[in-house]
This record gives C-alpha cells, sequence and structure tokens, in this order.
C-alpha cells in the first residue's frame, strides 16, 4: 500500500527514526526526507537507512511532500506546524508524534485558522493530532526500531475542524506501520496520558532522586525497573509538564492519596489493610500482563 | 571447589530453585536437597535439575547438611531455623535469601540462645544472616535461573555473635554463586532496602492502583516498568513490611517529600525548579546504568 509519494519527518531521533525505517520497510511511500537542525544526526539517521534524504531547509524539505510527520519535542511541534503549512502542497496531511495534545492541538489549528483569515498565500492543508504510545528514555537514530509500533496503541485526537479524509488517512498511516489506532478527544488524551506517563515519570523521578550515592550499589532490578523512565530528557519532560499541568497535579493526587493509604496502614501496623491494598495493586498489574 | 557434602535449601521457589540450579552447575555440593510443603513444587523443583533430592520432612532433609538456606518468606524464616537447629549436626552452617534482615537475626540468636541456655540436646550450628539482592515479581521453580546471582550483590549481616568461619564459608558460598558479597549490619541493611526496595514497592503499587480499567490499554512501556514490582506476591511483601516498618516509614517520607517538591514546581508553574528536580533524577539513573 502506497499512502504517499513523499513522507517528510520532522525530527529524526527515536521516534521520527522508527517512523522511516518503519515506512521504508513496508513500502508505504516512495521517498522518506528527515528534515532535522543538526546535518550529524540526519547523517545518522540516513545511514541507518531510516531516511532516503536528508534536509536542513524546511521549504525543500517539505515540497510536494504528501504527508509531514512532526517528531520534535512537544514545545515545538505547534509553531513548526503553523510555519510549514505554507511550504506543503495543497492536500498535505500534516501529523505529530508529541505526548501531549491539547495543546499543539489548539495552537495549531489556531495558527492555521489565523493563516486563513489573514488571507496569506498558504495552502489548504489538514491537520491531524497523534500520539504513538511507544517510545522509550533513550534518544537518538541509533535507538530507531522498524517495530516500534508494531501491537502499539496510537491515538488520534480529532476535533470538529480535523478534516474526515484527513483523519482516514492518517488512521491508515499508523496502523500501515503496526499499529492499533484509537480516537480520543485532545483533553481526553492529556488526562488519560497524565495517569499512565506523566505522574509515573514525576514518581520515578522522586524515588531516583531519594537514592543516596552510597546505596547505588544495592539498587537491584526492582529498583532499576521503577526508576526506568527517570532517564529520560529532562527538557523534554519539562515541556511536557507545561502543556499539561491540570491534569498532571490532578493524577498526581489521586496517586499522592493512594501513598497516603499505604502510610497510614504501616504507621498503624494494619497489616490486613495493607495486604489489601497491595492485593489491590497486583491485580491491576496482574492485567496489564508483562 | 566442594564446599560442602549436603547442601539443603529451605523452599525451592525462584531464589531457593536457583540457588540449587546455580550450585549444582557450579559442582559445589555433591547432592542438593530441597525442603517444602508442597510435594508438586518439589517435583517440579526436582524435574527442573533444581535438587536433587526432594524432602516434606524436615528432620530427613537436615541430616548431615553442612550448608542450609532457608529461602521461605521472611515471616518463616527465623522460627524455622530455630526449629531446623536441632536437626543438622555439630557445626552446619545456616543462612537465609530473607529480604529483611533486623527482626530475622535477632529472632534468630535469642531462638539459638534459648536452646543452648535451656540446655537442649541442641547440636552446635552457625547462622549467618543473606540477602542476595536477586529475584523478580515471578515466583515458583519455573522461574529458576543458575545465573541469577552472576555480579548481583549478596549483602550478609553478620553480628558480635556471629561465627568467623560460618561468615567466611557464607561467603564463599555466595561468592561460588557468582555474587558479589557485602557486609552490612542488620539494621543498615534494613535502612538500605527500605530506600532501594521496599518502597519502590509501595509507590509501584500506589501507581499501579491509581490505574483506572478504562485505561489500561493505554499503559506502555514506561507504565509497565515503572509499577512491574506490583506485581509481587501480596502476602510476601507484606511481611516484609511487617519486619522493617520504621525504616519504610521514613523512607515513604522522603520519597513523598520529592514529590511535593515536583507538585509545588508544578502549581507554581516553575519550569526552571522542575527541569533542575528532574535533572537530580535523570543523573542518579543514568548513574545506575540500564
Amino acid at each position: 500500500m502506497q499512502l504517499s509519494n513523499v513522507l517528510t519527518i520532522v525530527g529524526v531521533g527515536l521516534i521520527g527514526g522508527s517512523i522511516g525505517l518503519a515506512a521504508k520497510r513496508r513500502g508505504l511511500v516512495r521517498t522518506v526526507r528527515g528534515l532535522g537542525r543538526r546535518q550529524s544526526s540526519l547523517d545518522r539517521a540516513r545511514a541507518l537507512g531510516a531516511i532516503d534524504e536528508a534536509y536542513l531547509d524546511p521549504q525543500a524539505a517539505l515540497k510536494d511532500a504528501g504527508l509531514v510527520v512532526v517528531c520534535t519535542p512537544v514545545d515545538q511541534i505547534a509553531g513548526q506546524i503553523v510555519r510549514f503549512a505554507s511550504f506543503c502542497k495543497p492536500g498535505a496531511i500534516l501529523t505529530d508524534a508529541g505526548s501531549t495534545k491539547a495543546t499543539i492541538v489548539a495552537e495549531v489549528e489556531a495558527g492555521l485558522a489565523a493563516h486563513t483569515q489573514e488571507r496569506n498565500p498558504v495552502p489548504q492543508v489538514h491537520f491531524v493530532g497523534s500520539h504513538p504510545l511507544a517510545g522509550s528514555e533513550k534518544r537518538g537514530p541509533e535507538f530507531a526500531d522498524a517495530e516500534l509500533f508494531q501491537d502499539r496503541w496510537t491515538v488520534l485526537t480529532p476535533t470538529p475542524r480535523t478534516d474526515a479524509e484527513a483523519l482516514e488517512k492518517t488512521k491508515a498511516f499508523w496502523t500501515a506501520l503496526g499499529s492499533r489506532v484509537k480516537l480520543m478527544t485532545p483533553q481526553d488524551h492529556d488526562r488519560a496520558l497524565a495517569l499512565t506517563s506523566h505522574v509515573p515519570h514525576l514518581v520515578a523521578a522522586a524515588l531516583a532522586a531519594s537514592l543516596p550515592a552510597e546505596l547505588r550499589e544495592l539498587a537491584a532490578t526492582g529498583f532499576r525497573d521503577t526508576t526506568r523512565i527517570a532517564a529520560g530528557d529532562s527538557a523534554l519532560w519539562t515541556a511536557i509538564f507545561t502543556h499539561n499541568q491540570d491534569a498532571v497535579l490532578s493524577a498526581l493526587a489521586a496517586v499522592e492519596a493512594r501513598l497516603q493509604a499505604f502510610r497510614q496502614a504501616l504507621a498503624a501496623r494494619d497489616w490486613n489493610a495493607l495486604g489489601q491494598l497491595l492485593i489491590q495493586a497486583k491485580e491491576v498489574r496482574d492485567a496489564l500482563g508483562s
């Protein structure tokens, strides 16, 4: 299935590189272009086969692209999409891979609407917000994986302004990469991710930061698993928190309340209550599988 | 190197089974005996090659054993060791694999001293507290692994009452299984493990329990890693908490204070402070390696 002649990936790190590898392996496009800010990253991505062509210049990278996937940090995505729209051909579909959606989608829709209202000579392009729930604490195209999206969920966040055909094509794209697709509102997405990803990051970071240097060698598999995501890039994560402050605060309060229940049971030596809390947690975790 | 003719493992689950496999693979003993409460577990352990002989009867299992390793839940270890001492030959070394040490060591030393004072006909045996920092949330001999202890730390917790030669032999045993050995007081061990293992378990459980059923499918790798240990057996973990209440409450307070710092930075939209907290956490986690 060929979805587009030209796919342009903006930001060829772990996610962008994986999209390139997956699209090429599955023959979804004729050409995969990478647009980046550093020639070195682009060269590595090309050497790894994640992209066919490397660009530092947006205008050249976006010319004639039918599909554009923006895989940059969440605080850069909306601005880039609004700016890049003018370099795209009419009918081009732009999507992203950002871990937050409400702020990005609102800024993109407002920016694209402003273009239109100002009667700038901007072609009619379509935006669909996406978030593939895949990745890791690692960065860079050398960690890219053609199977990264296989059997993982990608959340698309259409709004009343979203073009129905563009949504279908975006869905087909992620499905073709191996992903299962789910639609949510941008707000529901952000509330869900606060609990499934953003607060776990804070909790992992709080645990990691609490470990004194002299106890590091005693941190075994359990501690390593529990804190692994705290190795994620701090600037990327700070940007995520700026986008999702309210939902993260609510989700954090829920987790803190659970921790307090554990603390109270412990302090009261109420082993029955503690055991019940552990059983509830185990049931949830067991339901997730490995 | 043959450390003993007969090694008896009490409790042939993941840890006990791994000790048996490792001891047999390395030729450390002539015979590995398994002592358990259920014939089915013993049969599985024998079928997997983790033990040579299976026993339900302590007296038969312990006769002539030079080394006994008790791998049962922490709330059973001390009582078993004190009871089993009378079945052991003079000079036998008993050790354990419990995740807590202060309560176990105190109860064993008091129990063995009482035997002596009461002039019971109890042979002179030696106890050394051990805790191999290895394992997982899984249970049962089918998860045993001959390399489980390779390059992992085992903490030994001698006291002024510990026999120096028995300590050396216990050290040699864990070293021969591939482990690195570290000596700590039982109290220091428990304070350290509160932070590196027991509180991470509570935090993982609090996170897991906070996940509503409708969001389970959105829990990706990060959530799974962060909550993996919450799948551990709730009765085993409740017993651990009963043994280490004070240290766990202190360590929990430290982690809660860190979480509160994150919450305050978020609530104040102090992204600089939030970024600094994330950087500190990342530095610790990066230092641990994968």
